[in-house]
């Protein structure tokens, strides 16, 4: 029997939303484990914080620095070494801040899928591994699944005390598995191949392969993602895998609000054209039948849209009965401001399906009750380790209220950016976020890579929104705070202006 | 620079070869690290494996028993528990027996994807992780990659000593992913654009979008599969992920041989249907152009194919400039009787590419040099520990010569299915296998439920190629011998006579 109980999903939507940021703890399950108490939880992180480096530091004379070099260019024998930065120092590398194989230290505001929320070297998960050295031993030998064919004894607590923990308020029900969006899409087609009456897989046994020779392969259910209006190759979302297989798949895409900057300004115009879009998402929701659901993912590199635009979409995909499946495969985690970056759009009614990946430790879905689950074809592998780690992560964000004090963050961030693309119009634009992600497009590809050398060699690792783009993206972890974005804005303001000096020339 | 000298692949091809299955050893480097001398590792395997239970032992009146049940109808509050058996004790479970929650000893000839080569609570393994356990904290604290955008030091040592290892012949060059197959496939179609003279993704910003709006979507380059004749929904392949894509996609699919058996019977029959099969793929080669590459994989559930039919697929796909991947996800390892199954077909040029994946603890592929590698859109992470486990495990299958043990397992396996298969010839057909890899084809559905039923409550777990198929497969580890193959035989000629005895009725 399932557990109803508030979760602590619902405590996070809750200290998420502007009014009631003080917001009280929920938990899943009276019995909760906890390898600190909550008190010593707290004292760890701000101790673990004030020792941390005041400054990036930098020590070689070039970046990458000679050992960086070397290491790179022996890899390079036998692979690619195009994405690789730079060699880390695993060991000395601590909070914010990457150490680098030259003795560098770099305020690190680039981690990738933001996978590690609580910092490196954390020390509440340091001594919970030191407890749980004996399962991550057993877990590196025997490589258990707790949700595979054999789940342990330990399946039933995790799920009970975790698990329950993560569920977004009205999805009851959970997938995991390694290919979660793929998987998703599935369970959508499954469902539209069901209202349509046409053959599933499973119904193959039934019927004669001659009847599935001839279905004919243009009526089969499709997916409906969203598109720029510029680029056919690319759609308005972060740049993830099925994005290319869409290139030869015949998914219909729907146009995405193209919002003009800033916000303010322009608020009638913008209105006009999310109406535009969401009637262009009607009328195609109506004509084309096959459409089983809509992809969204919260956060955009280049686009964004209001609430409001959301919560009428939802109001469309249940009037034309089709899913709608939120992708938070980058936003899951708390770096949005809010666990889960959706809830920000206080939907009347939660999505059908919402998909997660790896900074939970593990890549799934949640859904709601009623909708058929097809087998997942590649399980995850749940470990043991992984999982207690998992449930500390979660104590973590909560004692210390990390969610309020990263939304802190990103406000001072975004308002520096705001005040930079003011002073320095014709180098970016354009700036954005949510929570602590934030981001700013450079006028042109030459200075954008020009900024992030800048910033490099002032200590600063940032990333960029894929190789052919001209946006600068900050995405920190969740433990980036006041002093964290100062010392982000102090040296981006320098970069500008080394910068204009050069484009001055 | 790379070091070029031999491999253990080399190594393990040769031994794979009847003529010198006594090969000698030959290293990627001088330097090795090893964790145990090399006699202490023989010694502690020995040992381990003489400490086996004699017998698979059932305690519970049923199966899966009480506890097991308990758990599973707990975890079915939150998810999908069709494809969990049972609950797995996973520190009883010891060598080739998986101990359950209620004190079951299961024989385990269903190893899944083969990740785990060496057994339960392998001695050495365990010993390495003592060792490790440093390293093993950091891993899951830091999550640091390898091979990601900050290689660490130890990712040269590692590449150097292990990844150099497992390099088939002819294969220069890695690219290490999360979806090795997709990669794969988007470096053969980059390369079919640029034969076509297509713009790429990366020639982007140097094309007008009109230009690319106005490409025709059908004549991007595709990827072509084998296929069975009866059934358009299903390749002739291993079920893997692709295969549900291909439904949406339009890449077309060649017919597989469908040889008859027993194979010496057919011979000429069996050249003559191979024969007809590639002159089809000729065909469609020089037909369609847009066809970047053939997919194939060593091991199939259905079919099989001579070494002649590869040899000569190599010469059309090299005549017609259309590359050749091996999927090797399922088969890499050493279970197929040599480290990878491709080798047996002794190609005189290896194949293109060759995709690997968590049996190996990572996934990618190797390919030969000149082929230009697109980024990997999610690179795998490679962890410090999983490495040097890696490491050990090759120590292991070569200084104890377990890929000679486990083919003869594996004959043994087969004579006696076949045997099997003469006597029972209502219930059972098709006897099969490479290497350890086995399998059956039951008559009907019915009877394979029946059957495995029959299996699981002897104490042998044996698993089923999908669930809508027929077939048994028998999959164990490497540490699979005689004394096991008898244990198997024994029972599933028990459970034959128990099937005909109920199919008499």
């Amino acid at each position: 029997m399932m557990h109803r109980s508030s979760t602590i999903f619902q405590s996070l939507q809750r200290c998420s939303l502007p009014a009631s940021s003080s917001g009280r703890r929920f938990y899943a399950s009276k019995k909760r484990p906890s390898t600190q108490s909550r008190k010593s939880t707290v004292d760890a992180l701000t101790k673990y914080l004030e020792n941390e480096p005041q400054h990036p530091k930098l020590v070689s004379n070039s970046f990458p620095g000679p050992k960086s070099e070397e290491i790179l260019s022996k890899l390079s024998g036998l692979m690619d070494t195009r994405h690789m930065i730079a060699s880390m120092d695993v060991s000395s590398s601590y909070g914010n801040f990457l150490a680098d194989a030259d003795g560098n230290m770099f305020l690190d505001v680039n981690t990738l899928t933001s996978s590690l929320l609580c910092g490196y070297n954390n020390p509440v998960l340091t001594s919970l591994a030191e407890k749980t050295s004996q399962a991550m031993k057993s877990d590196y030998v025997n490589r258990p699944n707790l949700f595979g064919s054999y789940p342990t004894a330990q399946s039933v607590e995790y799920m009970e005390n975790v698990l329950m923990r993560l569920r977004p308020e009205g999805m009851d029900r959970l997938v995991i598995c390694r290919d979660p969006i793929d998987t998703a899409q599935r369970m959508a087609i499954l469902r539209q191949k069901r209202k349509l009456h046409q053959p599933t897989r499973e119904d193959l046994s039934t019927y004669s392969s001659s009847l599935i020779e001839t279905a004919d392969a243009s009526d089969l259910p499709v997916i409906a993602r969203f598109q720029y209006k510029s680029n056919p190759l690319l759609t308005g979302i972060l740049p993830l895998p099925q994005d290319y297989r869409q290139l030869f798949s015949p998914h219909p895409t729907i146009q995405f609000p193209r919002l003009r900057y800033p916000l303010p300004v322009f608020s009638e115009k913008n209105r006009e054209e999310e109406t535009r879009c969401l009637e262009e998402t009607r009328d195609l929701l109506k004509k084309d039948t096959r459409i089983a659901a809509i992809i969204i993912q919260p956060v955009l590199i280049d686009r964004h849209a209001s609430a409001d635009f959301y919560k009428q979409l939802r109001q469309i995909t249940m009037e034309e009965d089709v899913l709608m499946i939120v992708d938070e495969q980058q936003t899951a985690g708390g770096l949005s401001g809010s666990f889960y970056a959706h809830t920000q759009w206080e939907l009347p009614t939660p999505p059908d399906i919402v998909v997660f990946n790896n900074q939970l430790q593990g890549s799934g879905f949640f859904h709601r009750d009623g909708l058929r689950v097809p087998h997942p074809y590649r399980l995850a592998l749940t470990d043991h380790v992984s999982a207690w780690q998992l449930s500390t992560v979660l104590d973590i964000i909560e004692d210390n209220d990390l969610l309020t004090k990263v939304r802190k963050a990103g406000v001072k961030v975004r308002d520096g950016l705001y005040q930079l693309e003011q002073q320095y119009p014709d180098l970016i634009h354009q700036s954005r976020g949510l929570g602590a992600f934030c981001a700013v497009t450079c006028s042109t590809d030459t200075i954008c890579n020009s900024i992030i050398e800048s910033m490099q060699n002032q200590g600063i690792m940032v990333g960029r929104a894929g190789s052919a783009s001209k946006t600068i993206l900050v995405r920190p972890m969740l433990i980036f705070g006041d002093r964290h974005a100062d010392m982000f804005l102090e040296r981006f303001g320098l970069a500008l202006e080394k910068e204009l000096a050069n484009y001055g020339d």
